[in-house]
């Protein structure tokens, strides 16, 4: 084995930099952030590659071009974690690049163009609340007031970066829009059973799913679980229950939609109360913005069917909505022709998890590799798990591919550029 | 106006003896609970009785027959009451009756038993959660295992009676069977819609409902909101919400029972993670307890079959049962024929709360007035209502039945004591 069982390793010695062992949790511009850096950027200059903080805590790893004034292909993920995170999620697509790397170094070989590798500094936004905003920085799209975000204890983004060493007023300059960069390719574990259950190690990723959330509010009437007769009732919760199983039944009838009511909550609560009041949480995902905005739209409408006829009321307000980012279809291709290589049969697959790569359209041509994730698919808990055989296959997939892609021609470039101000 | 305006006044008394102004909160064995029993101590007395706090902080007024060795009836109900509770669950019973025998005692008249007013120190259980120990007292159910039960701050029942004055040991004392009491009644409100809804004043009771409580618990398997696909699913909370359904359903389609879920609880809780957990209460009642029976068995089969198509599991535990009361026919009988002296026409219906009534047959014939609750029949809460007229008639109702009601003969109730031996 070449690479999986180093990557393994590797994985292994970033899960020790948390904040509360023996669990894993690495928030953005924590100590451990900074430990995870620096271990990441030992690693890049072993390979060959210049490497560094930026402004924003992301380690921007560069393996120079076989010109001086090539393009560059960028390649990354995140270094932080949820609380109480697996070991892979995120941090194997950073890994994986940089073995590529060191391969390509070792045999002293050059690409025609410059090869970027990120860790960026927050993706899961589990300590300021915003997410993606390392990433964001690079696609244009950051957000100045997250710097006055804070955290638990009170200190802002701002301050926290002033401390780790970063420069809050430094955002403006990560922008990587029209900065020659022309691809963006991000290899993730895919925190879903699809190629488990499916027997493959890798997958093509077709695009990333948007969201929309909502909180949904029912309001009946208290009443003594004795005394008041099942035709008279205004049960909150049995309305509520109802709406979930809408939820439920709506987004298992439609392709490509998928529907979770994670939190629900009831008041009183009393066991010999009837529910005056519940609340319960939709999230909505599809790679099709239609069908999303469509699902939610119905799911309202049948909120209020259901509310009317049970004589309770009901209230869904829409408190997050990103669209979805659909994946490069020539990169897709080229990503595609590389798993071939490997000899393994081609499944394309949405991803109905957010990650950097869905912010970077505005800079360049975007695409996924997904690497099969263990026990089920789950992720963001120590149950994820992934193999060394694995890790093998999808570094051997990057490699291939970061070898045999060609950039586009300049004047191809111009085209797609104006293409996009059209 | 004879009785209704005064009642009001007084029930407002008793309220203002509460723990947490200006919400009503009065715990068994409080200085709140010395207080209500200090005032109604002095009203009975006015009305012409002897009265006092008992071994266990029951108030017991008596006002004597018209001979000396005369059967007793009681009647009464609970001074203490829930969290943020309404003016007149309880109470209401209490001030009717003495109300009764304040007229009695205006016109010089004297019954052919001794009448016994309780009002019982405990019935709502909130501060030892053990419920109708001042009544279990009198029926001979008294579990001497309450006296060791804490309150949240660590006080024992035995501590707090020995604070308040009474005599923990002195339970044994109180038990009534055997000992001449011919009947018991207790008037109280609905605590329901049901007379509301038909416009009548008062009600008769048939039976107090028993009760079965269940807690169960689901477990699936959470996973990642966005990337599991739906069929892919064990999703916790949903299979909850059809159990959920199922018991609105059972309950609803079946005459004498009623079924709640009033809590509900969901782990991990996580919008964007598919619940893995999911706990809920059922609480079910019937005056019929082979209905009862039936259905909870009948749910926790369905339970299972949910569970199992649904690939999650499901524990289902009775934590709670308590057997329905049936109230005595010839009570039942006379009280009707009070209600229709005062040209209400009868309307017999089963209380699905509990109250100390509930205990009383071990001792004696049981009967209930139930009188209207305004509000949509809102109990336990500060929107508890009801009317002075309402007050007036059910007032009016209970004294022609006290002053109508003929004693069986010593040989009958000798009779009856046998059969209940058979």
């Amino acid at each position: 084995m070449h690479f999986g069982a180093e990557l393994m390793r590797q994985a292994d010695v970033l899960a020790s930099f948390t904040e509360d062992p023996p669990r894993i949790t690495r928030r953005y511009l924590s100590p451990q952030h900074r430990q995870a850096g620096n271990y990441l950027i030992a690693l890049m200059r072993e390979a060959g590659m210049s490497a560094g903080f930026d402004a924003l805590g992301n380690v921007v790893g560069r393996y120079a071009s076989d010109g001086s004034q090539g393009p560059v292909v960028m390649t990354g993920s995140h270094q932080d974690s949820v609380r109480n995170a697996g070991k892979y999620d995120g941090v194997f697509g950073i890994l994986t690049a940089v073995a590529c790397v060191r391969d390509l170094h070792q045999r002293g070989k050059r690409l025609p163009y410059a090869l970027e590798i990120v860790a960026f500094g927050d993706e899961e936004g589990v300590r300021f609340g915003a997410t993606m905003t390392g990433s964001r920085a690079m696609a244009g799209t950051f957000d100045a007031a997250c710097l006055d975000l804070a955290d638990d204890d009170g200190v802002t983004m701002r301050e926290a970066l002033r401390t780790f060493g970063g420069d809050p007023d430094g955002w403006r300059d990560l922008d990587r829009r029209g900065g020659n960069v022309v691809a963006y390719v991000e290899s993730h574990i895919e925190q879903g059973p699809v190629l488990l259950n499916e027997n493959l190690p890798v997958g093509v990723v077709t695009g990333i799913a948007g969201t929309t959330r909502l909180r949904v509010a029912v309001h009946g009437q208290a009443g003594h679980a004795g005394t008041v007769p099942m035709g008279s009732r205004r049960d909150a919760l049995a309305a509520a229950c109802e709406m979930v199983l809408a939820v439920e039944h709506h987004c298992g009838t439609r392709p490509d939609l998928v529907g979770t009511v994670g939190r629900m909550s009831v008041l009183p609560g009393a066991i010999n109360v009837i529910p005056q009041d519940a609340e319960f949480t939709v999230d909505l995902r599809s790679t099709t913005d239609t069908a999303r905005r469509a699902a939610a739209q119905a799911l309202v409408a049948r909120f209020a069917d259901i509310a009317k006829r049970r004589g309770v009321s009901v209230a869904a307000t829409e408190f997050f909505a990103a669209n979805a980012a659909r994946c490069d279809p020539a990169l897709k291709e080229a990503l595609a022709a590389s798993v071939a290589e490997q000899g393994i049969p081609l499944r394309e697959l949405p991803s109905g998890a957010g990650h950097d790569a869905m912010v970077f359209p505005p800079v360049c041509p975007t695409a996924m590799l997904f690497v099969r994730c263990g026990n089920s698919g789950i992720s963001h808990h120590p149950d994820e798990t992934m193999t060394a055989a694995d890790a093998e296959v999808a570094t051997s997939v990057l490699l291939h591919f970061l070898e045999h892609y060609a950039p586009p021609r300049p004047d191809a470039r111009e085209a797609r550029e104006l293409d996009g101000l059209a």
